[in-house]
């Protein structure tokens, strides 16, 4: 190149990109490529002002400076932007008979005990009961045997144990159950309620600004394990719920909306059902 | 909307931007919308992956994380990715004749001395000293009488005097000079050396991964102000330094590239002429 690209408005985007080495790795050249024609995208299609450049340099800073190994702001920032949606979504397209993805969110812990069928995870004993029931098959309808299944939901109080004042995990609303021959699986939760994200960081302040309330519907976790299957991180949520078409971090599916009725077992409990569709990985 | 507009990956940038209340700021509404299209389309684009993802939340944390008041690593991010010089251009589109601005730099510090016209601002004699000369003009020609004229630089290491250990302004390479009825400055500085940004975190990283140096040719800082004009903030350059083509921030315009010739006033120093076109405001 004979003419020295200097920078300018039109041209941003060919100049910082033509700066890459020649010796970088592809997937990485890739990345930032993209990266910088929709950031100088964006700026130049609502020609920011300094002092929106500004007020962005702060809430970014202050984004990270709130993040630490207890809190993660910027995570919080992804799902209310739906970014950590859109990721998951891309990168677990399923046949449409399969069971849906959604965000794995931060509560997760490794290590829940692994408990036998029909098990209570509701160790503090609060909250109303519900027994969870359903099959874990595949998209044959056949029972997948040894499949792991991970569960983990708030307290009555919409507070998971890690949440709590000592931030250890209790255990309380967390186990793991494997399947056996028949696919099944059941045990014997709350019916979780919803609860706001933490809002009391620029995320929140954020959501305020933009009209939006910082509320998850209520929902139970699950993560599935089974070596020749596709892992399956997704919730159900609870029919009726009034943030089910506001999740603030836009991470309900329809298919994975389930109706709460009253216990079939005689006891005074809910009961949810839901069959889980794994897509073989072989 | 009687049809529920769950998240999906084909309309995530509309589900997400309905979200926005009714009552906001319209300028917030239009940014946002723009933001939330770009980063979509970003996401989109290069099908970002869950490990893609994770590495972006930790790079962005590390970077608020290293920021505080004396080290600003999200803007050292805005200056590399181009951005900075970005909403600069767009904020100063000027005739063509008048001087062209760059970046502001974090180096500027307020409240320098106001020095006679010909003071010498190296106030550590160290480096190669350059008699700095010219006018101030109007779009037609006519001298500016009043332009405050602020200069700032590094010293012959390559430091600011608020990046030496004590971190406070000591003014070596600073002044403020007012022009006369003549338009004319003059002051003795330095001929100033390239110098490397802040490259020991995240920025430095990612600079290293792209193949890039974190080098900027030298040059000095100026800063315009009078009332009835638009402030000119901008640097000028020293013709064939090596990183003029490749300043790691971008802030290089060829209007900006001087000559430095050895001084006409007979001492052994080196001079360089340049006028200021200044733009009315009024």
């Amino acid at each position: 190149m004979t003419k020295i690209d200097y920078f300018t408005e039109e041209r941003s985007t060919e100049t910082v990109n033509a700066r890459m080495g020649e010796d970088i790795s592809p997937r990485l050249r890739e990345v930032m490529a993209s990266l910088i024609k929709h950031l100088h995208g964006f700026v130049k299609d609502v020609e920011l002002t300094q002092d929106e450049w500004e007020a962005a340099i702060d809430f970014l800073t202050r984004t990270g400076q709130l993040s630490d190994d207890k809190r993660q702001e910027f995570i919080l920032l992804s799902d209310t932007l739906g970014v950590s949606m859109l990721v998951d979504a891309i990168q677990h397209r399923r046949p449409e008979a399969a069971t849906e993805n959604t965000v794995f969110g931060p509560f997760h812990v490794d290590g829940a005990p692994v408990l036998n069928m029909g098990a209570n995870i509701s160790l503090d004993g609060k909250g109303e009961s519900c027994l969870y029931q359903g099959r874990v098959l595949d998209l044959d309808g056949n029972p997948i045997a040894g499949a792991s299944i991970d569960v983990w939901s708030d307290n009555s109080e919409g507070f998971y144990d890690v949440q709590q004042p000592n931030q250890q995990p209790t255990w309380n609303n967390r186990g793991v159950f494997i399947t056996g021959a028949d696919g099944c699986y059941e045990f014997i939760g709350i019916k979780p309620v919803a609860y706001p994200i933490p809002d009391d960081g620029p995320v929140g302040q954020m959501l305020s600004n933009l009209g939006r309330h910082p509320w998850r519907p209520a929902h139970m976790h699950f993560m599935l394990n089974h070596p020749n299957f596709e892992r399956i991180v997704t919730h159900t949520f609870v029919a009726g719920d009034p943030y089910l078409i506001s999740d603030t971090v836009f991470g309900v599916k329809e298919s994975l909306i389930l109706d709460y009725f009253p216990c079939s077992n005689g006891q005074a409990m809910w009961q949810a059902n839901f069959d889980f569709i794994m897509v073989d990985n072989r």
